[in-house]
């Protein structure tokens, strides 16, 4: 039944029902937590025999003859190189090979260019005063907190179900000289699960900016992280981008910390030479090289990118039954009172759901004293500023089904007393 | 004999001989690199047992029940920071623990610098267009290379036998509010090898900088690296500037780079909780924590401080000989020649040769016509310049001994023929 056709007495019959489940909940005295896209332990221990392939008894040599255990080896081992040059679709050449972390490479690069002009005849971005960053919403709260710690003023952009807003980007782009770049998650989108369509793609390729440096961040974070058996396919950046001449607009990111170990995969990024060579000079004296053993273990453990996709079908089996439930009690629970949509993404590591309008910070606070922790309310939006106050982020990940399955039975309680909270 | 004391005559007949010995060692065909203070592949070897350190049937969990595979641990596993706490002798929870190479450590504090101001009234260093940093010189070309990035003016400061020029450091910092750091290198110094004295630490833990937010990056990268049996030992510079209320002045930095592996160690930094908030403000957004896995499995393999120190014997065995031959070939080949003086270190990785004035380039490009690369001269001065055009870095790591005592000769040869060119 929907909410919104209840009259005021079955408003209060089903508050008090809710209510009674509600406390019923919090007795148990739960404590889980899905505030984080974490891989769950089952999903790591995927990689426990990658502990074994460079034992003692190893030699650390890549294939390129480097001793991987010294220094040197700038730009990461040729095998990690040309792996990541198949999950990013970039040339291995304009692959760099990076630490533990693409979020870190993601901030150094910001960081680059907020000291380092990008042209000759363009400024470090530090000394662009009135500097912005254009931010899909929602989107990865990490992602604004390095362009929010940089002082950016962030314009949120309207994340619809084919990528962001095209209009609004192509205009405000064309227009603005201090709009530096974009936040892109183009893949399963960090928290909607979407994927860019061709055409978003494409006018992505076609981008005019006003700022000769205004540059897109590509986070392909969930390039090879399908959940159902109808994966989405995401059009190549760089590709299109060789067609439209625009080969030094995007810089793209990966990382293995959702495919091996969160805190010891593997990053890269790839960039066009004009990129590179602007990062280069930066990296040259921030680094010797990045940990080339671990990538020599990656390396060995996936054998090639085939290797990679095979062992990514043992994660879709583990995580494809907690995105089912989540859809199943979300269905079960919300779909009739027509107070809340969804997505129902197929990869990645979120379900976003949108709550009545203005409840969604009351929504994680029920959960929270029900001993559910979710991601704070508005975290997928630019300094936290949900002006709709509806959107929450589920990570099903890390719980277990048993798990996962009582808390988006909470969940759905709350949404609905927090919806009824307002409507009484 | 001194070459000083030597008639025209004599130096022709010298210049011939040598020049003679010379033709015959081009004439081999070597290669031998003492570029880069490289371990050996022995030295590395010693590390191979952690590789199994953690196998596939292990639990990553750390001391405090982190599980290191996974997100989370922001400033390192407690074992780590207390590892390192040892080493750098600062209070654990002043210790970040980062990724594999603590140069990217210093470039990422100097970088943090550059767009982030270290009090409410000073402002970032970005913004400060005449910004000075001191370089104690002989000094280390990776230090000088990241503050030549960031667009510094670098004062190059005579290195003494017991530290830096301390009268021309104080007066300096005294009296210029643009000037806001100084590179030590303070135990076993690269690339002269000497340790700064008690008097020194203890001026530095006393400097009055007229910057309030001058910092001292000291790079503590050769602490527990002795190669003799009456090695140096080093004041603590935060006790020291515990007693001067001055526990802003320095941050410090090491890494098991020449402990472990040097493309697969760790590495950490100290600095007191002022500084540390200002970093971790970057740091936040930089990471959400760097490999744990590989501190869990620098930590299972030393067990403590005391297996760490353990295992520099087992390094201090390699190393001792390698400086040994050194020392025999340059007293045997250029003692009584007069031309030249070098530095006898107790530890580090690097022997400090000064040859006659203005000769350095020349005995670079000699050795390397002969098959011996070593450092580019003037690469431990700013900027590479080294105006009495006479020191170089002999970095005796790497090649074996018997390969590195033909290398000495040649190099005594060279040292010896670039001097006759300018006395003839």
């Amino acid at each position: 039944m929907s909410y919104f056709n209840l009259s005021k007495a079955e408003i209060e019959s089903e508050r008090e029902k809710l209510l009674k489940q509600y406390e019923d909940y919090k007795n148990k005295g739960l404590s889980l937590n899905m505030a984080r896209g974490k891989p769950s332990p089952e999903q790591l221990d995927l990689s426990q025999p990658m502990l074994d392939s460079i034992k003692s008894s190893d030699f650390c040599i890549s294939e390129d003859g480097t001793d991987c255990r010294n220094y040197g080896g700038f730009e990461g081992i040729s095998e990690s190189k040309e792996l990541f040059s198949r999950i990013l679709e970039a040339d291995p050449e304009n692959v760099f090979v990076g630490g533990n972390s693409s979020l870190n490479m993601m901030f150094d690069t910001i960081s680059c260019f907020m000291t380092a002009p990008i042209y000759d005849d363009t400024v470090a971005w530090h000394d662009v005063k009135d500097r912005k960053f254009l931010c899909p919403v929602p989107g990865y709260d990490r992602h604004f907190g390095i362009t929010g710690y940089f002082g950016f003023e962030m314009i949120p952009i309207p994340l619809n179900a084919d990528g962001p807003d095209m209009d609004m980007v192509e205009k405000l782009v064309s227009s603005d000289k201090s709009i530096k770049g974009i936040w892109c998650v183009p893949k399963y989108s960090n928290p909607t699960g979407i994927t860019y369509s061709d055409e978003v793609v494409r006018r992505f390729a076609s981008l005019k900016p006003a700022a000769k440096d205004f540059r897109i961040m590509w986070d392909n974070a969930y390039a090879v992280h399908d959940v159902t058996d109808t994966p989405d396919t995401l059009l190549s950046i760089v590709d299109e981008c060789k067609k439209t001449g625009n080969e030094d607009l995007p810089i793209l990111f990966c990382s293995t910390s959702k495919i091996t170990f969160s805190g010891a995969g593997v990053a890269a990024l790839a960039a066009s030479p004009l990129n590179m060579k602007v990062l280069k000079k930066r990296l040259q004296f921030a680094t010797i090289g990045y940990d080339k053993v671990n990538m020599l273990r990656h390396s060995k453990f996936f054998k090639n990118y085939e290797g990679l996709l095979e062992h990514m079908q043992k994660h879709k089996k583990i995580l494809a039954p907690k995105f089912e439930t989540v859809m199943k009690k979300l269905n079960e629970n919300l779909a009739d009172t027509e107070i809340a949509d969804w997505t129902n993404p197929n990869g990645g590591y979120f379900v976003s759901v949108n709550v009545y309008k203005g409840t969604a910070k009351r929504v994680v606070e029920l959960c929270k004293e029900a001993g559910v922790v979710l991601t704070g309310a508005g975290a997928t939006f630019p300094e936290g500023k949900d002006f709709d106050g509806k959107n929450i982020r589920i990570a099903p990940s890390f719980p277990s089904v048993e798990e996962l399955s009582l808390a988006m039975d909470i969940f759905c309680v709350c949404v609905k007393l927090a919806c009824l909270e307002v409507l009484v």
